[in-house]
Order: C-alpha cells, then structure tokens, then sequence
C-alpha cells in the first residue's frame, strides 16, 4: 500500500492515530492485490468500475488518478470501463463518471 | 447480445413485446461491449464486480455463469474480483459472493 | 393504510406488539400519499420504481401487486416504469423488474 | 434527447468523441421515454424519484431542474415524490431532496 | 426532534411549509428514538454507520455533529463506528468517513 | 473471528483455499472488533443496522442470528435497531428487518 498514493492523506492518519487498523488495511490490501491469476491493474479497473457504479464522487476521482498515476490506465480504458457502468448502473452513474475524468483530463 | 445467454430468458421476453426496449438493449450492448482498448472479458470482470460489489444475488449468479461459459472466466481470476469486492464493498458482499461461487461450482 | 395490502403481514405484527412504530406508520403514510398536487396513483409508480432501481426483489414484487390490486395500475404502465428503471439504474435492475413482473402475471 | 438540457454538457462530449455510445443514448433514450401508457411527464417524476432516493446530489438537482424546465413540474409535485421517497428511502434522502429544491427556488 | 439541531434547517422549512409531513416526521423520530431497550445514544451511533456506510457524505457529516453535540460522542466511538463501516461497507466508505471527522476535528 | 459462528460455512471455505485472505480477514476482524471505547457488543449493534438497511436479506439474517448467539441481543434490542432503520432508510428496509426477525423467532 503506497502511502498517500492510492489511499490518500487519510491513511497517514490512520497510521499514527490508529495502528492496529492501519496494519490490518496493509494485510487487507496485499491479500486483495495479491491475486493468483488477474494481473493487479485489471483487479484496479474492477476497482474503478465499483466506485464509479455507486456514483461516489471522491472516491471514484481517486481511482481514476490512482489508476492513471499507477497504472497508465489510459482515458480510452476508463471510458471503456465507464461503458460497463452505464449498462449495469445507468445513465446518472455513467455521466457523473464521463464528467469526473473530463475535470480530470483538464487539470 | 446472445439471447438466452448472457441476459438470460428476459430478454426474449422483452423482443417479443416490446421490440422497441430491445432494439435499444441490442444498441446499448454494442456500444458498450465494443471497447477500443479493452477487451470484452476484462469488461465482463468488471461488470462481475459490480453486481458482485452490490451484493445482488440473482445478477451475480447470471454474471458468473455467463463469463465462466462465455469467456473461459476460471474460478480463480472470479476470487480474484471478489477480493477487489471485499476490499471496495466490504466482508457481506465478499461472502455472498464466495457462497454464490461455491454453489456453481458444485453443480 | 390498509392492513395486509400494502406493508403486508407485518404491520398487524407492528401494530400488536409496538404500537407505537405503528401509530408513526400511520401518520407517515398519511403524510406521505397525501399530496397535494399529484395523484396516489402516481406516488405509487414513484415507489414502485423506487424499489425496483433497488433490485430489491420481495419489495418490488410487492409495489407490483399493491400497485395492480389496489390501483388498476396495469402492465404496460409497470413496463413504462421498467424503462425509466433501465435508464437511471442500469440493466440488472431492469431484468429483474421484468421477471418479477413476468411472474406476477403466470400466477 | 435535447442536448444541453437533460443530461447536460457531458452528453456533447460523448457525441463528439465517442459516437457510437452516443447513438446507444438516443435509442435508449426514445425506447425509455416513448412509453406506450404513461406520459413523459410522469416517467420523468419516477426519474427524479429515483434518484432523490439514491441521493446522489447532482443528479438529483439535474432532473428537478431539467424537470421545472422541459415539463412545468412545479415545485409541489417535486415535494409529493420527496415524500414518497421518505417513505422508501428514509429521512437523509427526503431532507437532501428538499435542500436542493430550496437552493434551486433560491437561485 | 430537536428542530435545527438534528435534521438542521431544513426541518423548519418543512414545519413552515408542509405542517403535515413535519407532524410525521416528529410521530416517526419519537416512535423511533423511544426505544425500550437501547438507548437513544446507541441508535445514534447505529443511524451515524447507516449514513457512513452508505458514503453519503453531508448526512454523514450531520449525524457526526449533532452526534458529538447532543450525546457528547467522542471521537474513539466514532473511529470505533467507522471500523465496522470498514468491515461491512468497504474501505471507500471508511475512508470518507475518517476525512470527514478529521475535517469535523479541525473546525 | 469464531469459524462457523459469524461468517459462516464460506470462511471455512476461504480458510483453506485462499489462506491469505483468510488471513487478512483475521487481522481485519481484530482491529475492527477491537474498539477501544465502544463494546463489541454495540459495534455489533451498529453492523446490524448497516446490513439491514441496505435489505440484504442473507447478511442481515445472520447478524441477527450470530448477535443473538454470540452476545445475547434480545429481540427487542434488534427492534430498537430496526426503528433507526425506518428512519435512515426507510419503510421497505424496515419491513425487511422485521420480516426476517420474526422468521428467525419461530424457528
């Protein structure tokens, strides 16, 4: 788990306020990204497609640019996940994605 | 779209009674299934893990048979999008999934 | 509020043993399906089509009856609900709104 | 589909850059809201219901604006839906419903 | 119900405004918050996991607050709700939760 | 993390064949469970509450089930959770919540 990478500032916080949790999420996070067979950047577009589906704002922005930090998970492969979202979560779920990597790509 | 299939006996239904709805669906499949840099089975992945994530019994089954049949999807690249689940949706969703996967398995 | 149409066998059990959730039921549906400008019929579509971008099934199921026994609300004015639930909450949710719907109609 | 109106700036992007999922909106959109029973009008009340429900922010704001505006629904009627989704979705819903409806009267 | 404290100032727009949804919401919250058994102060920390769970971000932010004001809830219970947030919602939603009380913190 | 009791058969499952992710969920229990103000006891309360409001009907059973074991949750404390799931969540999440409380009563 790369600090203040993919989980942002808070889990520095995490780490000094609340140690016991902090290893757990590092163990949590090497069994989940540990997969036997997938590569890890597929498992980070899985990760994409769950967020963006539940139209959670901060946290799908920070797998889009974790993922392209990262991974160089390209604009052309989130909007193709994007794709997914619109037909397993609809219109508002696929066009609240589609804005977030548009102010993304601008920045 | 491959009635019967992925989308299972519905859809047929749908064709029938209401061809404009599934002329729609046949579009939307397309759109969203002809990625440009991602290939149809990371996409069903993904798609698995959206449906696994919100903890929907019958769309998870549907998802898992069909990429298994479809795509060659093993059991071990599955686990692997359900530790994506557990780490982004959390241990209830993780567990229903394993138990769905478990039951296919068995049969 | 009808008992045992609408919410079901489980508000008589409300109604016995916590009187007072019960009370506060009333008055919520009161307030709720006494609107002022639309119709109950159509804060009964609203719900039904609440629950089925849900997917949530034994819920839906019940919209469904509730809506048809107690309103006339037919088939296709459901199926018209099914396709805004396509748009805004994805194919899962619609599919099994279908079957749901489809099920109804055999029994 | 008015572009611009409905789904907003997002929707030019996906035509100009990615047509073929543009396409699949339109078709989806005409099988959506060309119900054989139901006005429009009222499948666009579930719509806002749905959303409200989910409260997803943007979304929600988005369909009561581009409801005022492309169909007259009037300020009471988005109240009936909110109390609607009081009932099926709770409190946090229902206030978050009527805070973006006072800030969009404010404006 | 404890207007502008709890549900904050939206409350007394709805009390001014729809007087017949207000009379519910107060029957409801009083119905509620009366358990028999648990304490008012325990249904608060299990409505502050609801709304974190959900990532819903200024219900979550509310609850926080008028948690910490009303019951004099601390930040360990808090931190001790949001572990089970991590368990049972994913760690997007624990991580939202902990920025948020860290923003609550600074203030 | 008591096999069997809590998570069910599944972990046992995971146990053997994915033991570093049985691993983590082992570690991620512990710095969950281990609160360091609130009682197991309410965490497990708060968790109820969670599962129940999103109407996940296997997740919420088993809470019930494995409180009522585990910790001696009388049916009137889950009741009392149940209230703060009517108000945050809603009336079809409620009805659930009682539904299967009332199936685990009879059994």
């Amino acid at each position: 788990m790369k600090d203040g990478v993919f989980y942002g500032k808070g889990v520095n916080k995490v780490k000094r306020e609340y140690p016991e949790i902090y290893e757990a999420l590092v163990k949590l996070d090497e069994a989940v990204f540990t997969g036997k067979v997938l590569e890890y950047r597929t498992q980070k577009l899985v990760a994409l497609g769950i967020t963006a589906a539940r139209s959670d704002e901060t946290a799908t922005k920070r797998q889009m640019i974790s993922g392209m930090n990262e991974f160089n998970i390209t604009k052309d492969e989130i909007v193709d996940v994007l794709r997914v979202v619109l037909l397993t979560a609809g219109m508002p779920a696929f066009n609240k994605g589609m804005r977030i990597l548009d102010e993304i790509e601008k920045n």
